[in-house]
């Protein structure tokens, strides 16, 4: 088994976090997403998308896409939960994971990729080329705004994002607003909620992952 | 238990087909979407982002987005299997499922939502109003394009769209192509391995769902 791995990228990180927390340890190989090299066509022979992370197996399968990758860990290795114990539980993380994904991190992406001179003709991740469009890194910006203001009110009612319990969601959100803090769409001060959590989740020892 | 739905959504279809192939009925509450009831302050109390579906427990607990409903019912009733029956199948399940949402599902509502007057305003779904950004649509379409050759080239190699076994990516990438049909993107001639998966899944009896 061997994990494809970018020390860049948010979504690798999410990985990482989630395979310390269970205390897995991989085989990974860094792939060089700065010099393109997951455009490669020795990386596009493993994952045609060109995306990170990318997990292969020992019988060859290729498991792209974090949640995924996440998931076979959580189903080799149930302890500890980081996707819920019961049905209701499951759904209710998934349910979190994906209002952070689709509320929080696309925002980002869109803020990042359309607005950086790096990503003018490839502002889409992966292998098409597609060229970036200002009034969508404004809207990005825009809604990530909106997305701080709707998770700190979350913060201020529940320990962690998806309830009770430290979760994958916790997990998405810590590299999200993390990477959005880097590439200058940092959330803004007065959000008690979030600094809380965020102080809390940041001192974990996976958050070094 | 109660499922907030709407005839007009793809999203909330991928959920009845979901349920039509476990044998599963609930009570349904149609939400009219195109007269904004999703965002009118009754439907807010529910649900605040403003999405369907939108599933509500016995005990009170709310929870949208597509697939953790799906989960939900996966996990309290595992048969038929739609989401794979060991760690691997479960993992290439989500993984091709999450290909088909970020691939094809996005870029279809990036193309309608932003080129069709009636979001002139209101061109990211739920509850913020956002303007519509042409050059938006056009990637979109121009992203659904691809999804298409993409989507073709795996089903020329594949039963169904995770492998051997007929899985919710079908039943996601289904309802994605039918609406994109529906809103104008419809897929172009020629893409036999399209037709033959399509002609298939679409021939189900939970396609009418």
């Amino acid at each position: 088994m061997k994990l494809y791995d970018s020390t860049l990228a948010p979504n690798p990180r999410r990985v990482r976090i989630f395979l310390a927390e269970k205390g897995i340890e991989l085989p990974r190989t860094e792939v060089d997403i700065g010099a393109g090299e997951n455009l490669s066509p020795a990386f596009l022979a493993i994952n045609p998308r060109g995306l990170l992370p990318t997990l292969v197996l020992d019988d060859g399968t290729v498991i792209d896409e974090s949640m995924a990758i996440c998931r076979y860990f959580e189903e080799l290795q149930p302890e500890p939960p980081l996707m819920g114990s019961d049905p209701r539980e499951k759904a209710i993380v998934e349910s979190w994971n994906r209002h952070i994904e689709f509320d929080g991190g696309l925002p980002v992406m869109d803020g990042f990729r359309n607005g950086h001179p790096r990503f003018a003709e490839r502002a889409v991740a992966g292998r098409a080329g597609h060229a970036a469009i200002p009034a969508l890194a404004e809207r990005g910006r825009q809604r990530v705004a909106e997305f701080y203001a709707v998770l700190d009110e979350r913060l201020r009612l529940s320990p962690y994002v998806a309830g009770p319990a430290f979760t994958v969601a916790d997990i998405t959100a810590l590299c999200i607003v993390e990477f959005a803090r880097t590439v200058r769409m940092p959330w803004p001060a007065g959000l008690d909620g979030l600094e809380r959590w965020h102080q809390e989740v940041s001192a974990r020892p996976s958050a070094a992952a």
